[in-house]
């Protein structure tokens, strides 16, 4: 009874409905390469992201996007899974991506079994307890995100002085700018993120 | 054994240590009402909110908080508490305040029942399904944050327009104002968050 | 004669009129305490600030502000009441808040009995010619106006090391703090200045 | 006794002492033009502004500096000497230039016989009440202070709505445009006003 | 002998030198695919572009970034390729990316036959004379640029309400996106453009 | 054939027609000195710059601008007319103004006799190779252009450490506070600049 009384307006519940985009575009017929990837997501991670669902409607695209997201996150590097990740969500935070900050968010809190290092990364970097390597390597894919222009040589030697080699410069730069792509695609079609990932690495 | 060979450093485990702030300010002998008011907070949520620990270096500035605080976030509004609380964190979403945004973050998850409105404050109030009262609440609050001076009777007028009196408009402007207060001296002592709330409305 | 053929058009003079701000709140009956404040007030300087007159819609409020406000700037403190006003009108030129400007300015003139520092302080506090403490003192407070989540153990260290004690932190903090709130809340309402303070300490 | 014991430091009076400027130029032997100028100045307002004595280092420059800002703010122009000096002052208020908030600002206060509308112009134009005529003047010469590249035909447009011919439009223009230049030149070189302005039409 | 005389010192010849990047990163072995792709941009273009050859330090990520880019940039779309190089350049504009500058510009310069339409692009397409379909295009991709989370419905109408589809607006965001990465990349490593870019087109 | 099929729209071809500004502002009588300034343009250059006509619907504002700019440009200085110019060019890149970029990167490449640097002063001054001297000269150039009001003492210092003299420092100073004038007044009235520009010092 309290409950009718209290004043203002009740927000619908955020249901991350079945809707994967605001572009009214239909799926293709998948290649053979992504039906077998398709089922390998469900298979493994339980569902398809929809990133891919939304690039599904060309494959052509769909697959020119998984290679290439694939090599970046996955390949062999110096850079750690998880430390790939905590760029990628450190860049979404500063572009404020929803579709990243979630699926991305738990990639961290899983990889990295703490569910406040996840929030850490999407909230502000620099409130976090981290070690010289990881300050630098966010502090370059931050300042890469907001100010390219003006990045110079002294902040390669700022990822050299704490240990990265010139290979994983490249790495640490490939993710900031992927994701500075993957941002902006994202919240150009208000790209919706899976439902399940609110929940993984709580 | 292949966690052995993988690339790059782990970090550390974020441990929202007991550290309360990043000051050295030792806590002031609590007033009667004080020390009432944090048993009453140990009952009812189980912990004593660091920024009140914070502020207990001196009881007479604690009381002044208190009694502030508790006026703008419970006393009877046209404004819900959760609306309220919307409000809290997507201004301290725009000044990235991590102590805010977990904490108030919790809150809006509990009161809303609903995990995903408490993320999308966060990330980007824009990328959340609102109704116009909501929308129009959270961006008056947001420019408020981020474009003061500018603020003219046409913003109070859209408002007006999805249904705010002009005593609810003073209830916005109060609680987004005070958490551009609350997010920068969360900020400038390096508040750390009760790890509590993390978990909380998941 | 001249000034008929002048062209253009003359612009109306700046009345600061009565009204106290755009919302249309009619005054709450005061309590006692108030009262006596408001009667105070009138004594000592001669008119009840408008921002008082503003928050008397709502007793409760008005008390809580007005203890909150005593106690940050007039409160025993390892800052002066001069160093104190300071703070509020750099903030408040970064936000260019014109009530803040207007009422905080004349402070300042009024206890530095100096005009030129009250207008260097709402121009540009870099212009002035400060000592090191005020200088670092100011320097946070604008750069926690500006970019709270940049503010870090090095900042705080910049305090220390001019003099002041964690607890002179807490305070300076707590000003500039204060009125990044007291700032939004004067330009959400319009609030408009007493007209008694363009004249004071010139 | 009392003052003894206040925390704090007491900030130097801000005496705006003898130095024009922080560069080290020594005045250079004055035209005839130049000198009947500064003795005309002297007789008019009591003194040469401190600008003239920066640019009197070299006679052709300050003669090239005279014609033309006294072609600007003097020549026939269906803009009032008034609205040209609250242009003045609305540009150098964004670009917080001590100098001309100064000198300009008492320009404003004198011509319009109103100090009230002076502290407007110099901390936010946007709390003033304006004409219409006077706030889309003052909108185009903040938008061309602060965006130039994004003014188009739409802001040309909104001038005309309000009656400002093209000729008018190109003198808004140059004004606001020349306190840009000016703003800079006073702040790269540090200027320093004349004393004797911060009292005038007070 | 005048030349000896002038003041000031003279800039060292921009040379575009063989460096390609910042980082020293010595090629890996071409795939049979990759040799084939550098021997036909030799045939056609008589150079291979130095991002190419950024790239090529690992054979993997060289194959993965041209088949995104080449799908990107040349497959059938309701884009024209001029159009897609008209985004291209207005996103390396705003992000100030010198490599991305050059090249582009030479294709916008050489697919439009009008070295002006590149200049345009490059320094501001808000002064280009450009139809409706065009400018809503720029200035789509600019905001996704600058403030990619204030993208919202109403900017996706507005391409729509100058002809573009959804697909098309899927290619619009999907080039502008793709700009964002590759200019932080290029910035990131400091790659230098091909010294035949400058005089193409002109 | 092909052309036919091609999706999209050709963008119109770039005339930089006869127009010289969107204002409508027919040019007065020229004095005796202006048509032989005209005529010297017309001689040495083989046109009138733009900017010119611009001002010449008022022969008072044509000459006090000609005396200044010349003054400024072409006077004897510790700045060669290179160096005045790589200033001009650098400055009109961050406001973005087309006008000058073109007609000063022009002059860049002529008198340089090195179009890429022409480029690289318009599209990233931090992407050349410069001299220390130069560095120096243009970062004080796009500081005093982006925030003025931060230009303290250790500016003009780091001027002086790579050898300018206090007469350089207001050199370098007048030039970049010259163009940030310029470069709003272009960008108020749409200055469209003489075709010829784009071809020279190619």
């Amino acid at each position: 009874m309290e409950k009718k009384k209290e004043a203002g307006l009740r927000p619908a519940r955020q249901d991350e409905a079945e809707r994967v985009m605001a572009l009214d575009l239909p799926p293709a017929p998948l290649s053979d390469a992504m039906k077998a990837y398709f089922a390998k997501c469900e298979e493994k991670i339980g569902f398809v992201p929809n990133v891919l669902k939304a690039y599904a409607h060309d494959s052509a695209k769909l697959e020119a996007f998984v290679a290439f997201y694939n090599d970046l996150m996955l390949a062999p590097s110096g850079l750690s899974k998880l430390e790939r990740e905590m760029i990628a969500v450190a860049v979404s935070s500063r572009n404020r991506c929803y579709y990243c900050l979630v699926a991305h968010g738990a990639a961290v809190r899983t990889l990295a079994q703490d569910p406040v290092l996840g929030e850490l990364m999407a909230m502000n970097h620099r409130a976090a307890a981290l070690e010289p390597r990881h300050r630098a390597m966010l502090d370059f894919a931050v300042k890469l995100t907001e100010a390219s222009s003006t990045i110079e040589e002294e902040d390669r030697e700022a990822l050299r002085r704490v240990g990265f080699s010139d290979r994983d410069i490249w790495d640490v730069a490939a993710v900031a700018s992927f994701f500075n792509m993957s941002n902006r695609m994202a919240s150009a079609v208000d790209m919706r993120p899976n439902r399940e990932y609110h929940g993984e690495g709580r």
